[in-house]
């Protein structure tokens, strides 16, 4: 085969400030995605891409050549709408797990295709799995079934077909410091998301210490970006930005997650992680055709958590079984009474990793037990010796290491007034 | 073998605009050097070195990593004083073979450790090797003999001992659009021409349109940063800029460059190789501790051709054979009356390439007898049908390309007025 382009004038176009043609872009995902493009070529014109940036239209060619990459999913066939959710991955983020069940309680089908964990935010796949029984590789076959005619919900792994120029890059750019690019962030999210054929599309856009980014002006134009790919591909898009400064919820880990998950699904549950499911859920339903639908009723009157149990149920999961609980327990109280001041998000993350509940390489094991359950919150008056954290794992020669993560965050001003949270949700943009 | 750092954090820093640490520079040559860091995260660091530069102190100790990944050569036991040149590449540039002979007559040793050419620019190992006999690849043994008590002048292969980090990470800029950028040219020369241990060195900066630095400011830097590099690490070191938007002499191609070299060598030759052999020859042996000698003069009275002749019987070659002469010739006349404007040195270096006076790649042969013959220069007056150029091929089916490769250039201007061409030495930097 005779190759249109040379890599080496691709890579020289981007580094010179130049704009990529709509076919030099074609063609140098395609080439990559069949080995002819070198990794070394390639990490070469991410960091370019990473320093010169890419506009609008090159934005948007790019996602549309990692889509063609692959195959594409089409659910325009099922007899219910789809709504589809994506977050850009945050602490304590459980929200997929009573989001799903909630929006499939009005009868829109909701397409979960989910990942693992790597660093110190979990994984959707994670966390479900820790119910036993549950499994996360099904077919095509039956996925189509459980949304068509199922319960409309489902949670699963994501087929290996989708996009296979995105899981390339992805990994390629985790090894040469050209993650936090949002022309790269943006495209490897949204190719993904339209290969899946939803027809909206709802975004999580964290903000904060334990989110991609760290500041409101980069979510704010990553959430830009994406809306605006979704809609140039016909996908209805709407994004929420939300606070990631403090973890969501009061559980980190895998197991703890579902349960606090279950507690939302049965009507209580951290006001947090209710609103922010609520949040998502109206925005999901007006996009599929329900701009008055009530989410809260069907959080409290049962509906969500009868869909809960039908999804789990569809995929060998037992609802009623007791979730895993990890062997050792051991508390962090207050050093001092007063106004807990922070709770820093990255830092309750690589605990918990660290104690077990994520991995730091892609085939390792997680514990389903391990984690952490918060007691406090930034604002609230505590006293010397109170319980703020405890820390759960299968390995107690765990605990020195997690508990060194925490230094810096947890302070307590004895001086300070307390305050009650502001909303999690931040900004709407769509 | 736990390494002191992360490829990924020492390519943030310099993504980031940060300086590198001594001892990230120091890790992260020799762990490329040792395969530890991925030719993919060494491209996206190299990208971020293009593009967010390198202070003087990173230079000198990337250089310095780079000299420290190989063996040294030390010339100091020699009982002769020694001076290198190296020239940063250009289209006809010959000036090697008269002189190191040149500079040999006054008593100098004169190791010139070369390099075979790579697209449009001939190498000097490729010249040398049309004369029939002569051998590239000798032992240190007869390195050392040659230059202390032999001829005093070796032109040969460079060991590959020397510098192996920038051997492999000159291979891996040339197909990632990392190779026009000063810090990493001049560290990739001045780590190879340290690390042969030569006790001053005379740069030939080329600018113009057949060289890397296309403009005087640029070109201007990268020998102030070569100066700066060789001077920090003891080498006495001066650098001319010479002018490479037209060919250097009347002929391009390696039989045909010998053959030129060695009028030189009689006292005749073009005056821009003659003056630019004689300028480099002065700073060459005024570094050498001979700032009187007269070069001029041992060209016209043969005691550089008796070192010559010298030099190519110690390696094999035999000065009196017939140097090899294409079988295929075409003429290229003038179009029409009038003074010749230009005759551009990268067109007129492709088409010698593209008459097999070059290769494609490395392990490709190279025609001895290919290339071209000039008859005007810019500048002079030309009759319509003129000769101004020959081709000379072993293939005549490479005419054709040669031709379009010359299209664009060898301008003929009625109206204007002949010229006579100004000095090929531009400046000089010490």
């Amino acid at each position: 085969m005779v190759e249109r382009f040379d890599a080496v004038d691709v890579i020289r176009t981007k580094r010179d400030r130049g704009v990529l043609a709509d076919d030099q872009i074609d063609w140098v995902i395609d080439a990559y995605t069949r080995g002819v493009v070198a990794d070394e070529q390639m990490a070469a014109l991410a960091m370019a891409i990473f320093l010169n940036g890419m506009n609008r239209h090159e934005i948007a060619r790019w996602a549309n050549a990692m889509i063609e990459s692959g195959e594409r999913m089409d659910f325009s066939s099922l007899p219910r709408p789809t709504a589809d959710k994506h977050s850009t991955g945050g602490v304590g983020d459980k929200i997929t797990l009573p989001l799903a069940p909630l929006v499939a309680a009005f009868g829109v089908a909701v397409p979960q295709l989910s990942g693992r964990g790597l660093g110190h935010t979990g994984g959707t796949l994670d966390k479900m799995e820790s119910i036993p029984g549950w499994q996360a590789n099904i077919s095509n076959e039956q996925m189509y079934r459980q949304l068509g005619s199922g319960s409309g919900a489902i949670i699963c792994a994501a087929g290996s077909g989708l996009a296979p120029a995105d899981k390339k890059l992805y990994a390629l750019r985790d090894i040469t410091s050209t993650v936090e690019c949002i022309p790269l962030i943006a495209t490897s999210i949204m190719s993904k998301k339209i290969a899946e054929g939803t027809g909206s599309l709802v975004l999580d856009v964290k903000v904060g210490s334990g989110a991609f980014m760290k500041d409101i002006d980069n979510a704010r134009e990553l959430a830009h970006t994406m809306v605006d790919l979704g809609t140039d591909a016909g996908v209805k898009t709407v994004a929420l930005l939300s606070d990631m400064s403090v973890p969501l919820g009061l559980t980190i880990g895998n197991a703890l997650e579902v349960r606090e998950s279950v507690e939302v699904l049965a009507g209580g549950g951290p006001a947090d992680v209710v609103e922010l499911t609520v949040a998502l859920a109206r925005e999901m339903l007006a996009a599929a055709g329900q701009p008055d639908a009530d989410p809260e009723a069907a959080l409290k009157d049962g509906r969500a958590m009868d869909k809960w149990r039908e999804m789990v149920r569809e995929q060998g999961g037992d609802p009623d079984a007791p979730l895993p609980v990890a062997d050792h327990q051991k508390d962090v109280v207050a050093e001092a009474s007063g106004v807990l001041t922070d709770m820093d998000a990255l830092k309750l993350g690589v605990a918990s990793w660290r104690l077990g509940a994520g991995r730091a390489r892609k085939e390792d094991p997680v514990q389903a037990g391990a984690g952490i359950e918060l007691f406090a919150r930034p604002g609230d008056r505590v006293e010397k010796g109170q319980k703020l954290l405890t820390l759960h794992t299968e390995t107690p020669e765990r605990f020195e290491r997690a508990e060194e993560s925490l230094e810096g965050t947890l302070t307590i001003d004895p001086n300070a007034q307390p305050s009650t949270p502001g909303s999690v949700v931040l900004e709407r943009i769509g």
